[in-house]
């Protein structure tokens, strides 16, 4: 009997978009080779200044700051996804991803659509989820019982903050500076415009 | 009588093995459809710290530079390319450049001719063409006639370096901030990954 596949890892901070446009993406391709995706969020803003060195705010970037407002609408439409942002300077994804965690111990399909709910949020409805009201809004709009869990609160305390630090460390420990990343059997890859090589990387078993 | 279509301009420096993998690619993908290709040289090593402010080796920012030396050869084996490098550090690519637009003048086709050759040497014998010397060789081997244009002596001379200056500055004036840039129709591309998206746009007419 063959030995059951290696899931996916799709490594993402809420705040891009390109993550979003690589969420309503990434379980179909992977279903196609019959394997399951695991979603890993992380903190990208805990990584950018001290790993990468990157002090300026990305779209204050001159001439990358402009490709990137350009290329994400475009690519909105490649996908044939709706997008409206909420604005990259107005969301703190530190709540979400704290979420995300708390609610994947309880039940990671439920995880996955608080997830999509929160992309949603941001990169859709131009929402952008920051407070803990407004994650606990989007958790009971995808189904979270809030006596089984009080993630306003649960989000504001310490344990939580630790959570994320410590899923932003094993990130960065399998070598993900970027999102989304994907890892398949530990070969990385970073960006939504390269599903296509994850694709072929499942397809061939590698090259 | 419909009108002639714009030439792709493919923007490049020798000195990034993407730009290599996609010169092998993109005059062939133009001419699928109906299109032709300007090759254009810059210097990208006269904007990173000016215009984008990236003051480190592009190879040792963490994570990020150990990505870039497993995804290099990857994509060369996914674009099923020789490649064996001469090193990023070790090729001041301005006197290729500074020659390329020298003979662009003369010849564009003499010019395409001489990239792939300068291409072949840094990313495939693992020759960084440094030189006025190496750089009349890469250009004779490819059939400049010497007695038509000194090249080793016409790339130190001021007129050459501020030739490339001013390219550079065009380049950046289109908003071209890395390598390989494709511009189709006032539209720009940033990757050799992303030639399946030209692909798409050229065929479709955008979306």
């Amino acid at each position: 009997m063959a030995a059951t596949p290696a899931p996916i890892d799709f490594w993402f901070d809420f705040l891009s978009p390109y993550g979003y446009f690589a969420s309503t993406r990434i379980d179909a391709l992977a279903a196609q080779h019959g394997r399951s995706v695991r979603w890993r969020a992380f903190y990208m803003r805990g990584i950018m200044q001290d790993k990468l060195g990157q002090t300026r705010p990305f779209l204050e970037v001159p001439l990358k700051g402009d490709y990137y407002k350009r290329d994400v609408p475009r690519m909105a439409r490649w996908f044939g996804l709706p997008f409206k942002s909420g604005g990259l300077s107005n969301f703190i994804s530190a709540n979400a991803c704290r979420a995300f965690w708390l609610i994947d111990d309880l039940d990671p399909l439920l995880a996955k659509r608080f997830a999509r709910e929160i992309f949603e949020w941001h990169h859709v409805r131009a929402t952008p989820p920051n407070t803990p009201e407004q994650i606990a809004q989007a958790a009971a709009n995808v189904g979270l019982d809030p006596e089984r869990l009080d993630i306003a609160a649960a989000v504001q305390q310490a344990s939580a903050k630790e959570r994320l630090r410590s899923e932003t460390d094993v990130a960065v420990a399998a070598g993900v500076w970027g999102t989304p990343t994907f890892v398949v059997d530990g070969e990385m890859f970073w960006g939504a415009d390269r599903l296509h090589l994850v694709d072929d990387w499942l397809r061939r078993g590698g090259w």
